[in-house]
């Protein structure tokens, strides 16, 4: 079973930690605040108060038997690209950092980062199509051209199959589940019926799903 | 059209202020630091350096005349809770206001927020579902029971057909779309053929899920 060290506690740091830790892995913690440690102290496997820019507190900490490690210190960026730095040279073998923007985010690869991750920046730009349609409910980009959107169904298409609807040839739009209330049914079949309040999950272009944002 | 006042232009904010502002809509930024306000000034309609706490000011900029406000005021509790009753006391139909924490987040609710987002803690929870396993690359929670997660093609799919492997049956989960290179194969029939590679775009429930993950 995989080993992760989480450092930084913040509001990424300590919700990655404690998700891992309830998927049923070790998930040690560090922070340089005793306050943030404290708090974690029972949602996690360890949490200890460190400064993880100190490459001998680090080893002496054990951090070279971990597999996974997760720089999350976000506003100091001099101290996560130097945490980053600490954790590849120890020999972890996959370290994910967060980045405040797009040059803190090459600095981090360049010096090698596995992976690096702009929770602000992409949780934005979901935000955003959310916000543009009321309809729109979450937006999850597949590729640079198609999206998964869950939109709230329009009066229209009440009472009626998906084979009248027609959505595909209509919109460009495949369904791929419907919400009914804590009901989900995947994968729906020509004969399901939309009924008011169904939520679609669907699947499409991004250019199909800004024309029906912006006409409803 | 809709007119969008996003309030604290730090990471999150501005990349929803950016984002609507590409959809094409008008955008305008209020931050208390001139630096960032200079930083945002093409990338919006307007960008202002002003103190949102203070009424009088939100007053005079004509804040009650947009549609919807986004307050991205993190660490100052204080004032995201103050500015997001600014907002409400001058009319706007629809405040989104980012919390820190669930506490927070309650508070918000309470004086009117009318949807309270928590970006650090949701995407935390979405990395640490990638982390655990390698070969899933995305997840998205549908429901408290059911997710769709991207997940690459394990060796001993490559080459059979969907019929074939019969997910449905032996995993619980239903192939909505199949990313190759740069393509996306959406709502793929049962002669598709997996390839090496091959990126699936699944939904099913999050015990099956959690159950490849960890097989994986
Ligand atoms: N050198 C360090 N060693 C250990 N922990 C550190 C170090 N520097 C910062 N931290 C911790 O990292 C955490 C996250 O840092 P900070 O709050 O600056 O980032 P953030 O991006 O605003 O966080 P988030 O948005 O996830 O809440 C803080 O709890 C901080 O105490
Ligand atoms: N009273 C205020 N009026 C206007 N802007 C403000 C006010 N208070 C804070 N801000 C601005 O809000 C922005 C976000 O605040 P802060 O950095 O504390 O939050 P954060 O949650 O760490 O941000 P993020 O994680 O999105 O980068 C900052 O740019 C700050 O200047
Ligand atoms: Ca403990
Ligand atoms: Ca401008
Ligand atoms: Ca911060
Ligand atoms: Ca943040």
């Amino acid at each position: 079973m995989k080993q992760f060290v989480v450092i930084g506690l913040g509001r990424f740091g300590s919700s990655v930690a404690k998700t891992l830790y309830k998927l049923g892995y070790d998930v040690l913690g560090i922070d340089s605040s005793e306050e943030i440690v404290q708090s974690m102290a029972d949602s996690i496997t360890h949490a200890v108060q460190a400064d993880a820019t100190d490459e001998n507190t680090m080893k002496a900490l054990g951090i070279r038997n971990f597999d996974v490690g997760i720089v999350s210190i976000g506003n100091d960026i001099q101290s996560s690209i130097l945490v980053t730095l600490i954790l590849k040279e120890l020999g972890l073998k996959y370290v994910v950092a967060k980045a405040n923007n797009e040059l803190h985010g090459k600095v981090l690869y360049k010096i090698g980062a596995d992976r690096v991750v702009f929770p602000e920046r992409d949780m934005g730009i979901r935000v955003a199509h959310n916000l543009v349609s009321s309809n729109i409910l979450d937006y999850i980009e597949l590729s640079p051209d198609f999206s998964i959107v869950e939109i709230e169904a329009l009066p229209e298409w009440y009472n009626k199959t998906l084979r009248n609807l027609d959505m595909r040839v209509k919109y460009g739009l495949n369904v791929m589940a419907i919400k009914r209330n804590d009901d989900i049914i995947v994968a729906p079949g020509a004969d399901d019926i939309i009924l008011e309040k169904d939520i679609l999950v669907v699947v499409g272009k991004n250019k199909d799903i800004e024309k029906i944002e912006k006409s409803i």
